[in-house]
């Protein structure tokens, strides 16, 4: 596995970490530049596109089965209260009504900690599920709801971080509202040391908000019992994933789960565990005998099914007069909320950049408020906005082109393991963004500028992992008419998953697109593919597939050579066909060889390939962003956006696009106007509908250009691809805080960006 | 492949064939009988039993798609005529219709021949295809139908064989009558040679009836498009079948149809092809862009869904004075209806017994009625019950009891091709099935007794293939629970598929049974399996099945030796845990290797393996039947059946005995009241119901003894197991007709028996 280094005739003059070209692992040779594949690389409609704007496509709320109930949840209206009692008779004699579970009915089943339990008589949040009812239909099931009479204890409560942390704050649970109980730390080198040699010391605080994930579609469930065996259509990222988990909750075997999503619209890490909610809708089905459909709406969605932690972040970091970084310093807290979930979010400050000497502490709040949970680039998002603009300040105090220092401090090994990257193309991301945006013309001094519209340019750098890994599979189907089937156990979040299947079948098999189906998205007869998170599923399962159609293709050159009666190296396979190589005229098709093999089908099943041992697979990118201020009404507007990745190989130019667009356009909207609110007096969330909760629209959106400099990491995988879910927003909010400075001349330190802020940071 | 004669004290010489303990393959040794397994052979209840008994369990009828239309088809009234002109107009307007397919619609679409289509302007039987509506509602859809308007021009018709084959009947084609304008010719030996070394020659001539399939579950589509992909619940015995069928029909690759069969109530062979009716949907569904349900109504069924055909056959039989057969001759026809199909059934004469010198002829005759399709043991049931019972003719003339007469000609060969039988026990099930009914103290003079109640024994044996074959594959996944889930594209028709095949799965892997789940029945994701049809779906899917479990058996040592550290030799499998075999305290369980594995699931795919070459896979068996015949009223009731058979290794005691109980039930329908009547003046068919087409019920059915004398037939294919839906009914019938003669002296040689023709035939 040795890597070849391509000189390059760039502006920066190291090296670029290439591997293209190389054999990756023992079993394939790497596929050549995109511009030399027929399907790969091009910018494809989805297959699935028509199902979709046809409103063919089912998704789980389209799901309906023959006498299908519908349950509702009725949530805690108290951040922190204890259960006295629960009166169900009047909701239970609302006609229609089919049944009602409470913490007052038996078994108990843990939940988070394994204390605490699927209906628990300690409510913590608002929103907490107290009671469900299933009913005829959706309308009676919510009616019934407001007729369960409940008396709560309320109890003090918290739901502030930083109040949380205060020793005399009401506790979430009775040992603290320390997750854990102490921070996580994490340190290299001797910070002390790394701050005495430091020349320029620059130290700030930073903050940023509550978001939520506001998938399209809300999290939703069918669930149905025949004779032990639970069917669930469930809107989710992790069909095995939430199989597991429920059958443990319910403690049936796996294979009696069957977990099944064809189409969903987002979940942005929202629906990467099983809900409570599924759990729930499966124990009233088999109580009333009945199919239960189950939808948590927005507002419940809003209130308990996750958000981004917030974070208060106080940065501190040293460098020498020419710019090498010295110390790096994080300490930071934040909300997980009621139950667990992590907060942390320091490792682009770890891992970003050279640097000998990092400290960082950082701590999990518990408040009573909904749990966070993973949400597109957990931690990297809020981390990334403090750490590359404290960097911007560094750069400025130093009196370096931020862009300048940041290549100063460049690293060709990952800092917090000293292993060497698959890849690392991030100097020609930067060298490409900047470019396109004009960086160097860009006004030098900060604020300046004639008249109340001020513009400015600004840039953050993103790390990420996203190299996915085994275990990954994937089956072929080759039929006797040439046309195949592709089988995988992931699930496509409305990323394009269904589209780069069939991609690399056709790619490899060089047959067209419209001769593969692909199925995906049921435990029952899906070979394994892992959760949709992390950006793993292209790397993950791409290769799979890879593997699957080459082993198609040696099989179909194997029956060829018996067919033709000559030896496999005399054949040449090419868009379908095998020929003899010394007679063309001598050939057969492939699915002529099925035939003549006297097979209906053949089959294959691929795998992911172990990663490359002794390495650390990244992303890394950076945007460069053109913001326009107007200081007499604080508004922010984001012209252009510039986003100069390395994420490997690119599978379908087209959905890659999509997913960048769709990355930079939630970052835009994180950077400027969402925020969860919450009334300190009550615990309750003030803006829990798309109406209050404000969210960036086709109105916000500003010019885009996406940059890819990789041509694919052929060391991690057999497809070279990394993922791009997760590199698309990391660096946007940071980019466009440093923009912004450089537009008006003053940092706003915390998120959103609003123009109050802008205005009272302004004239204050 | 050698074989191992096993030495048997029975009470007929000649030793049996039985090859249980060897090795049937390269691959696997061979299972132990079945006392020595631990589920298979067990009577097990079906694992989907709850769901049926529940109503869960979804057939296709049970299919709802959101905003599904329901389709209804137009049958013609003449038996013969050209179609004028269709008029739709006045159906079109009836509120709720939403389209009319006729003839009248391009393109056309070839069926039969290639020279027939989908809708043809040329009918040829009642209840041919003449338009087909869809509607918001299955009875608009059915008002629809008689506001069509047609205008036909009647033509000359023929509904009877023996009239079709005169010169001067009308033509069904206007090429003739006869199929292929030939009959079907077979010899061996010389037949006149044959007849003159014969010492007694025995001659008659028997008929069979036209007898429907009439499955519990009618023919039904759900069909609905997505994006150009076809998607199809069936009613089918054969979902590859089907799709690809219906690829070809539409021109579409095969891998854009998917058929799904979950549950359905039977087939018998009516079900074994694809109907028009499921393109008719697809091509209504395509036009409205609507799903269509669409379902064959018994009434159409009984018209043109297909019917075993009737039978005409001139048999003669030669021997020497000591029973051995020197000549056998067939002659027959049938009608196959309007469309190609087989009538043939001098299979049993060819086979059944050791005669050197053998000729046949037989014709299949197209008349004006509804086309025959396969039924349970095509051609063998009517073809056994004219052999059988001109062999115990021969036996009488001869002066030898039945059952020694056909000892006396008892083959270790297959005397069509010469080549020895994997197996053959057929001695022991005579030996076992004459010592349940009492064999040899039956009164040998037949129509002795008093009174009016006549009670007699009689016999008949029964061959057919059911061997099974390649290609047939199954996967199988091993969750990190140690639960497991098995896929395969074949389709349980209600006999019991889902079971066997989570028996195999469980016998070798060693787990309980309820650990394991089993998906049919699905083309897009299952690998591929054949049809369902000629008995050979246990023999060719429960071997793949093996081989699954047995390569994951050994993917599991092989983890264990890593994970344990241990050489493979030295583990030993037992009940899901590996121990090592030198100290049973290191252990380690199948699910826990999986985890150690770092696998969340375990995969493989397994195959059916090559038949032996050079053998001949057949099943062989004998009933015995005790009946009683009121000489006053003709009524025959049969009181007893004995069924031995050699059908291989037996997988679910249960479920083989349901199997037995319906095919002798079927046969006995068969036997004594099953017949369609034509008209021969309109060619209606008179009893297109079930309440004039009289099937047997409960109340005729006599106590059953299922006898199986094989422990596995291990040359054929790891599991030793060979095929009993067939096997089941081909002897009843005949064996009734003996016992009736037994009883009362007279020969009944026209199905079925009746009351009137046993009054007419004592009394004449």
């Amino acid at each position: 596995m040795s890597r070849k280094i391509v000189k390059s005739k760039h502006f920066f003059e190291e090296d670029f970490i290439e591997a293209i070209g190389e054999v990756s692992t023992e079993k394939y040779k790497a596929w050549e530049p995109n511009d030399k594949l027929k399907v790969i690389g091009k910018p494809v409609s989805r297959i699935d596109g028509y199902d979709k704007v046809s409103g063919s496509a089912v998704y789980t709320f389209d799901v309906n089965l023959p006498h299908m109930a519908h349950a509702r949840i009725l949530g805690s209206p108290y951040p922190n209260a204890k259960i006295k009692k629960i009166n169900t008779k009047k909701a239970k004699e609302l006609p229609g009504v089919l049944a009602i579970i409470t913490s007052n009915d038996e078994p108990k089943i843990p939940w988070y900690y394994n204390t605490t339990f699927l209906f628990d008589s300690h409510v913590r949040c608002v929103g907490d599920e107290v009671a469900c009812v299933a009913a005829d239909t959706d309308r009676i099931a919510e009616d019934a709801l407001r007729l369960i009479e409940v008396e709560y204890e309320e109890l003090p409560f918290v739901v502030d971080a930083g109040d949380a942390m205060k020793p005399d704050s009401p506790k979430v649970y009775e040992w603290g509202n320390i997750l854990n109980g102490k921070p996580g730390i994490y340190s290299r080198g001797n910070i002390d040391d790394g701050f005495k040699e430091a020349e320029v010391i620059v130290e700030d605080t930073f903050s940023t908000q509550v978001a939520i994930h506001n998938p399209t579609e809300v999290h939703c469930s069918v669930v149905n019992w025949d004779d032990g065996k639970l069917k669930i259509w469930d809107s989710t990222q992790a069909i095995f994933g939430v199989r597991d988990q429920i059958a443990g909750s319910l403690k049936i075997p796996e294979s009696d789960v069957r977990v099944i999503k064809k189409y969903m619209g987002g979940g942005f890490g929202s629906k990467l565990e099983a809900g409570k909610y599924s759990v729930i809708a499966a124990l009233l089905a088999k109580k009333i005998g009945r199919p239960v459909k189950i939808t948590v709406d927005r507002k419940q969605m809003n209130l308990i099914m996750g958000n981004r932690p917030d974070s208060y972040q106080k940065l501190k970091a040293g460098a020498k007069k020419d710019g090498t970084l010295t110390a790096l310093q994080h300490y930071s807290y934040g909300a997980v909320g009621a139950y667990p979930a992590g907060a942390g979010c320091s490792w682009p400050l770890r891992a970003l950049y050279k640097c000998p000497n990092v400290s960082t502490e950082e701590y999990d709040i518990l408040i009573n408020a909904g749990r966070a949970r993973a949400f597109r680039a957990p931690g990297h998002v809020q981390g990334t906005f403090a750490f590359e603009s404290l960097i911007d300040e560094l750069a400025e105090k130093v009196g370096m082109d931020p862009l300048d220092f940041r290549l100063k401090n460049y690293t060709k090994v990952d800092p917090v393991s000293n292993e060497p990257y698959t890849s690392k193309l991030l100097k020609e991301a930067y060298q490409k963004g900047a470019e396109a945006i004009g960086w160097y013309n860009r006004r030098k001094a900060a604020g300046v500028g004639k008249g109340n519209l001020k513009t400015g340019i600004g840039m953050a750098t993103q790390i990420w992992w996203g190299g996915g890994g085994p275990p990954a599979y994937a089956t072929l189907k080759l039929n006797r008419d040439g046309s195949v089937q592709v089988i995988a156990g992931t699930q496509d979040l409305g990323t394009g998953t269904y589209t780069f299947i069939a991609m690399v079948a056709a790619e490899v098999l060089e047959i067209p697109l419209n001769k593969i189906q692909v199925s995906l998205g049921d435990t029952a007869v899906d070979p394994y593919c892992p959760s949709s998170g992390g950006s793993t599923t292209a790397p993950s399962v791409s290769p799979a597939v890879r593997d699957a159609a080459e082993q198609m293709k040696a099989k179909l050159i194997n029956g060829a050579s018996a067919i033709l009666e000559l030896p496999e190296e005399q054949l040449k396979y090419q868009n379908g066909i095998i020929y003899n190589s010394k007679d063309e005229t001598q050939k057969i098709e492939i699915s002529n060889v099925v035939q003549k093999m006297h097979e209906r089908v053949l089959i294959t099943t691929g795998a992911r390939n172990e990663n490359p041992k002794g390495y650390q697979a990244n992303t890394f990118g950076a945007q460069f962003v053109e913001v326009e201020v107007d200081i007499e009404t604080g508004k922010v507007r984001v012209l252009k956006v510039i986003a100069a990745h390395d994420i490997g190989r690119v599978l379908n130019q087209k959905t890659l696009e999509n997913q960048f667009h769709g990355g930079i356009i939630q970052g835009l909207g994180y950077a400027l106007m969402e925020e969860r609110l919450i009334d300190k007096n009550t615990g309750k969330v003030l803006n829990i509908n798309m109406h209050d909760y404000k969210m960036a629209t086709i109105k916000d959106t500003p010019e885009i250009q996406v940059i890819i400099v990789s041509k694919g990491d052929s060391l991690l995988n057999y497809t070279g691809v990394k993922g791009i879910g997760e590199p698309a927003i990391i660096p946007t909010a940071a980019a466009i805080a440093n923009a912004v400075y450089n537009a008006i001349g003053v940092r706003i330190k915390s998120l959103p960006i609003t123009p109050d802020k802008i205005l009272s940071t302004l004239y204050s």
